[in-house]
This record gives structure tokens, C-alpha cells and sequence, in this order.
């Protein structure tokens, strides 16, 4: 596997350091990546904090982690936040996989807590698909993958 | 019909294949298109992987499947990718099909794979005729066309 | 008036041929202009056809009709399909006249039947005004203008 | 005060003709302005509107006056517009001033008209000062100004 | 630390000057840097306004404060504005730190007073953190922490 520079964006909003878990499935499976870490306050501020990981410190490819909160105006900050992040990705022709966690998906503190590291953990490793395997991608193709939840799987008929 | 050459861009969230589909009824009608597939995790993924497929695989038109999930946040996903979606068409002034098939457009498993087999084979017919056969889409103005389920038909007074 | 060049985007998806009725008034009235007519399968699909009109086929302005269906999935693919028609009328500084029917606009077949035809045909004259005529649109500003409906008038004290 | 130029776009849809209330304020305070006044059908119309304005004729500044019908598609293409203003406004740097009346902000033809004439001449001022008065806005800021409506003023402790 | 010079964006909209509490606490603690505020008159002035302070007034970073109304389409504004907000930021590499405060983020006049304090001057040290401390922020990431509300803390298992 070549090296790669990875970019790590996160928030201070957000309630569970979801950075480190990627951080650490990263470092832990793929050794020879180098990561550069951004933390910014919250959601909004990810998609420029992206677009200078990727443009400034040249980065291949990046995660934007976030916890947006269970109101209204916070799906409309999320939606806000994941426009941004599309829009960064067709400016770079580089992937910025986002990984969010609502607070209202769970129902305790234990399980958004759960909920969070798994996402974080399964998407670092699809960040790695993306960049080096996407043949074990297409192998899963309708394949009914989920992140922080267990997979529910294909349709058979 | 001059070679072409597709991109087919889907996701390993979807629970059917949808992609498979497509791409059989492309090498089984059209036998002289090339095409190359690239599967992300979920549909937010596609716009940036319909913009590579376009710009640095040199591909002529694209599709993107996806099968977003039942919930209002799922319905924001969809908006989001949707409208990534219009973006790298007007940035490249080339097509993408979008096909996205909801969960709770159906009532069971087995009418949800049914809906996007459909959809897919139908949208598969749709990018040929965008690329090749623009005069068959002009015969079918207004005529009422659905794709994953019956048309409904033109208005006859 | 001097020869234009109109470009006219439509649909497989609506239910009723709106083009024609448009076309036909543009052919009716505004002799000597040259249409050039693009049907795709749906309203997401005609930003990047109002595009490739105008700087492919260099059209100088373009109408861009189509038929959402009632649903509020539908409503979000009309948002998704007009803020793309919003976008390309600021990269291009040209005018694209969207023309869109929602199905729920009317209570029976007839009544949508006789929507769409009026729409799209006094959409049709604004379009020869807004290229030709704008002295006709400023007499008319502030007058309750609609189109598929009787004009509602002007506020009158 | 120095010459300029600015813009009035507004649409043959709305009930009133608000355009006229503000350009009867600049002429009457503000003397050494020049109008370039364009009208358009609807306020999907009035980004590209304002876009010519500013980049064909030159214009320092401009005003999109329009008045969205009551229903949901109606706020929807309110949003569509508002998105597309504040996409020219960041592609060519130059200020536009929205005035947007919606009809169910009033209950009756007589408060909407008053509403009307009251948004455009406040923001027919509030132009002015965006262009050569800056410090009255300051001033201003953080004292719950309201156009259309009396001001709500500051909270006082 | 290195000089900077900081954007400050606000609106005469707004019931409470945030700008100022924001300025006292840049002047107050980070005493080497430069201050340029531009007041507008609503949130949807906010993007460009930023947009003209970080390229013709040559801003490392602004701020952008506006307090938005308690009605439905209040929200909707702020929809616009903070795309704008993030658009403007992924065309320039630059962050601007977004300070809204809902009006109906409290249940009385003194309280929003006290929300729109706080927010203003936390997210002032914020921006400081952004541009010249990041190792601050990193810190903190996911350790929930709020502005204008007490920090909810990270959560602890």
C-alpha cells in the first residue's frame, strides 16, 4: 500500500472524541499513513476546514467527524454542513467521507457513545477502501453496509 | 451507435445491487459501451465519485444509484447528494442518471427489489437514449414515463 | 425583433407534452425564431440540458418544463431541479423560464390538463419579452401577474 | 455623495409595485443616483436579473423585489431565489438587497399593501447606506431594525 | 502572537449589539490585532459582506453575527445565510466563525441578552483558537462543549 496523507477533521461540539478512534483503526490496520489532525468548534466550520487539509496540507483525502444535536436547527446545521462538504469534494476531485452522528439516534448516553466509535471505526476503514481497495467496496455493493448500527443487510428474495 | 463509455457509480448502503442491473441491460443491449464502475459507502459519497468517473476516467455520461433509507434525515441525504448531483452535471455539462429508490417506496422486501431492478434497467434504457437516441426521448414528451413502477401516462382529455 | 435562438428543455416524466403548447405559441407569434428542443427523462435532469443549449447549441435564452409529482418527494426533487436552473442562469447570464406544474396543483386530470396548457403558453410570451420586449414586462410589474391561473391583479386601495 | 449606479429588478407576479416606492425614494433623497430598473416574471427570475445588472450594466448595487405567494411551494421558491441572490452577491462581490414580502405576512390586502411600500422604501434607505453611509449602519447595529414592520428595538436590561 | 486582522460582520436586525461584546473580548485579551467591522442590515447580507471583508479588506478570519426571528421562514433565512456563510469560506480558504442566535432560543428578553453575550464571546475566543491556538481546539475535541449554553461535557461511561 503507497502512503497517503490523510486529513482528520473534528469538533469541539460534538460529545464523544470520535477523531481518536478513527485516528487509531488508521494507525492501528494501515500503518504507513500519515495523518493531519484540524479541530474546529463545530459543524459549519468542517467544510473549509476540509477544503485546507486537502488544498494546504495536501492531503489525499479527509474525514469530517461531527455530533449534530436532536433539534430542528440542528438538522438544518447538519444539512448546511454536509452541502458545504459535498461542494468541497467536486471543487477537489478528492473524497471527504463525513461521518455523523445525531444525538437523537440514540436513545442513552451508552449508546450514542457506542454508536459514535462504531461509525468512526467502520469509516475509517471505508476511508481506506476508498482510497486503495475499491475493489472490496464494489464486492459489497448493494450489500445494505451500515456504520454504527449493524449491517442490515441485501434484500434475498 | 459510436462506442461510449459509462460510469456507474453506486453504494454499499443500498440493499439490492441496483448497479448489476443496469449494467447488464448496457452490455446486453448496447454491447459496444465500456464501463466503469466505482462504488463508495452511501449516496453522499456518489457527487465527487460521478465527478471523477466524468472528468478523470474520461467517461461520456454516468449513473448513480442509491437507495436512501426511510428516515427524515435519510429524505436530507438524499437532498443533499441530489443536489451534488445537479452541480457536477453543470460543472461538466455531461449527464448523470440519478437512481434513487427509497426505502418506504415500498411495502416489503421483496416489492422494494422489484422497485429497484426496475428503476435500474429502465434509467439503464434512459442513459443510452440521452447519449445516442435523444429523438426517442422526444417521442415520449409528456407521456407520463415512470421507471420502478407502471407509467402513469399522458393526460387524455 | 431580430432572430433569436430558444432552447426548450422538457420532460418523458410529465403527463402532459407542455413543449408543444409553448413551441407552438413561440412558432405562432414570434416567426422568426429557431427552436431547438431537449427532452430528458425528468426535472432533474434539465439543468444540464438547459445548459448544454445554451453554450452547445448556443441558445439565447431557454424554457425549462416539467411536471413534479405530489409527493413530498417530489417537492424536494423540484427544490433540487430549480436551484440547478438557478445556477445555471448565473454561470451562463442568460435566462432559463421554468415552467413547472405540481401535480397536486389541480383536483382532476382536466383541471391539470388546462394548468399546464396556460402555463406554458404565457410563459411562452414572457419569454419572447424578457429576450425582446422588456418595456411589456415593466408596465406589468406589480400586476398579480399568474400563469396556469387567472391573474390575480394588482392590490387596488 | 458620489455617483452610482444601481440596479432595481423586480417581477410582474407581485401584487404591488413596490419597485416604484423605491425608486421614488432614491430619486427624492438621494438625487445623483442612476436607475436601471428590470423586470421579470417571477423571483426565480431575479437572480440572473441582478446578475446582468451588475455585470452588463454596470450597476454598484442592486434591490430584488418580490412578493412570494402563501402556499409551501411558494416559500420553497422564496428559498430558491434567496439562495441564488446570495450566490451573486459572493460571485461578484457587490451588495443585492432583498425585499421580499410574503403575502400571508398580512391579513388583509390593505396591511400587505402597507407592508409592501413601507419593506421597499425602508430598504430603498438602507441601500444607500450599505453604499456610502456604512457608520449609520453600525450605529445601528445590535437596535432590532425591522423593514415593513415598526422596529422591535433593543433589548434593554 | 502574530498580528491579524479580524472581519467583524453584524446587522442592525439583530436585537442585541453581539459585535461589541465580541470586539471587547478580541481587544481585551488578544491586544495585537486588527478589527474591521461592517455592519448590514440582515442575515442574508452576512455572506457577502464577509466575502468583501476577507478580500478587499484583506481579513485573515471574520466573524459573522446575526440573531434570527422565531418564525418559520426566520429559519429559512438563516438556511441561506449559512450556506452562503460556508460557500464564501470554501472559496477563499478562510473560516468565519457563524454566531446566530435564534430568537427563540429563550424565554425572555433576558435571556436572550444573556445567550447572545456568552455565544459572542466564546466564539471570539474561538476564532483566536482557530487562527493562532489550534492546538486548543484539539484539545477539546468532543468534549461537548456549547456556547451561549453551558458545556454539556463529553460524555463519560
Amino acid at each position: 500500500m503507497k502512503n497517503a496523507r490523510i486529513g482528520v477533521a473534528d469538533t469541539t461540539f460534538a460529545r464523544v472524541d470520535m477523531a481518536r478512534f478513527a485516528i487509531d483503526i488508521l494507525k492501528q490496520y494501515y500503518g504507513n499513513v500519515e495523518i493531519v489532525r484540524y479541530t474546529v468548534p463545530g459543524i459549519k466550520d468542517l467544510p473549509v476546514a476540509v477544503k485546507k487539509l486537502l488544498e494546504e496540507k495536501d492531503c489525499d483525502i479527509a474525514m469530517a467527524l461531527g455530533m449534530p444535536g436532536p433539534h430542528p436547527l440542528d438538522k438544518q446545521s447538519a444539512q448546511v454542513a454536509s452541502t458545504g462538504l459535498v461542494t468541497v469534494q467536486i471543487m477537489t476531485n478528492r473524497h471527504v467521507i463525513e461521518v455523523f452522528v445525531h444525538e437523537d439516534e440514540a436513545k442513552s448516553d451508552e449508546e450514542l457513545y457506542s454508536i459514535a466509535k462504531n461509525r468512526a471505526e467502520e469509516h475509517a476503514h471505508n476511508l481506506i477502501k476508498v482510497l486503495f481497495r475499491p475493489e472490496e467496496l464494489m464486492k459489497d455493493a448493494g450489500m445494505g453496509k451500515r456504520q454504527g448500527f449493524p449491517d442490515v443487510g441485501p434484500i434475498r428474495l
